[in-house]
Parts: C-alpha cells; structure tokens; sequence
C-alpha cells in the first residue's frame, strides 16, 4: 500500500493521495495554528476503526443475502489529553441499522468484527478500550 | 472527537464525516465485493501516521521559523497478509523537504516526532515497525 502526502496551503495544511487518486485534506487543531479544515490525523485513525468495522459488518450481513437499507456508525472517541502522546483511551462506537436486520444477527456480526477480523481494532487493542453498542432504526 | 460514518451506494460504499462537515468516501477492497472508490479504512490509518508525524515536523521548524517550500512524505505500508487481522507488519516514510531546511534539522524533527511525540507512531508501536529516511529536494 502506498501513499502520497504533500504539504498544502498555510503552516499544516496537507493533503493525503492514495494510489486510484482519492484525496483527503488534513490539518492541525488551532490550538498549535492549525485550521479548521479536513480532518485531523486522529480523526483518520478513529475512522479507520468506524469503516474497517463496517466492512466486517456488512460483509457478514451480505453472506446472509441482506444488505441494509440503513447503517450508520457513530464515533466518540477519548484521548488520553493530559499525556504526550495522547494516545486513545476509550472509542465507543454506536452501530445503527434499519429494522430488516434483526438485533441478535447483527449484534454477532459486530461482536466478530471488533474480537476477531478487524484488523483496526487489533492495532488499538493495547493502548484503547474499545466499547460498543446497536440502535435498530426506522 | 466524533464522527459519523454511513453506508452509501454500492455493498460497501460509505461516507465518514467529522465534527466541522469535512467527509471522505470509503470503500472496501474489490476482492471482496468493494468498489475502486475513494479511501480503504487501513489507507486511512497508514495516512493517520504520515499526517501526524508531519505536523509534529512541519511544529519544530515552524518554531525555529522556518516554513518549508515543499514538504511531502511517502508511505510504503506492508500488512501481514496472510493473518487475520491483517495489521501492519511496516512502515517505511520517506520524508522530503525543500533544500532550505538543513538535513540534520530535518533529521532532529523527525526523530522527536516518531520517537517521542506522534500519537499514531505510539499505537502502532506494539504491532508495527516503522522505518524512514530523508530526501533534501530542489
């Protein structure tokens, strides 16, 4: 895998290309002059945890033929602020899904995804707590 | 830190947005019923750790005050991938910089940032080696 990140606009205005040409902008918080546009860094990691746990996710729902009309993921995540480096201490995740999937096949589905295929939530494993919980939708 | 992360089109096409509306696409890998759209979530991570590490660099210059012309890192990233999870086996970063900053300057940076403060290098620490070099360019 490789990557391309180059040095944009300002003192940390960045951005990062992936090797099919998506992009993203990234910059620092405004409390060491950064600006509020793109994303931060951590924002990315915490993002990888939300996205590589979905694909887990709705890979195992699309085995069962079911591919959910709704899926959202919610994301808050704690730094150990007081610290440098101010690692992640605790991510909880908020996984939504519309009311054809039922409760206990997609609660499996998750539980599978953070204990045993995502590889995201492994890497955090040894620094974070990673907590999680399901909201069925209209 | 929050985030929001819902599916969009396709099996495993989803869209992450941050707290200030900044949004990537994601995707997963082909192999897998993905789409050659926008970022994969271990893209992200890989990114999380070049982006970090820049800010802290492009921080110590900016303090000694000196803002670079260029800056830009290439990432080489290389997952285990025979095991699930998947995690990062190495990383190599190749830090480039304009010829007016002085390699050892350039060099100090780097090595405080991975070594002592970047975030993303202290999570990755346990499961990853990282590796980088430095490019002075025109």
């Amino acid at each position: 895998m490789k990557l391309k990140l180059k040095k944009t606009e300002g003192i940390f205005g960045m951005e990062l290309e992936n090797e099919i040409g998506s992009k993203v902008e990234l910059n620092a918080t405004p409390n060491i002059g950064g600006e509020l546009k793109g994303f931060r860094p951590m924002e990315l990691l915490a993002g990888s945890l939300s996205s590589c746990s979905s694909i887990d996710v709705l890979n195992i729902l699309n085995k069962q033929k079911i591919q959910p009309k709704k899926f959202e993921v919610d994301t808050d995540a704690q730094r150990r602020e007081n610290e440098t480096p101010s690692t992640f201490e605790h991510i909880h995740l908020v996984f939504k899904v519309s009311d054809e999937v039922h409760e206990d096949k997609f609660k499996r589905a998750i539980e599978l995804s953070i204990e045993k295929y995502c590889s995201v939530s492994k890497i955090l494993e040894p620094t974070c707590e990673i907590t999680w919980e399901v909201k069925i939708v209209k």
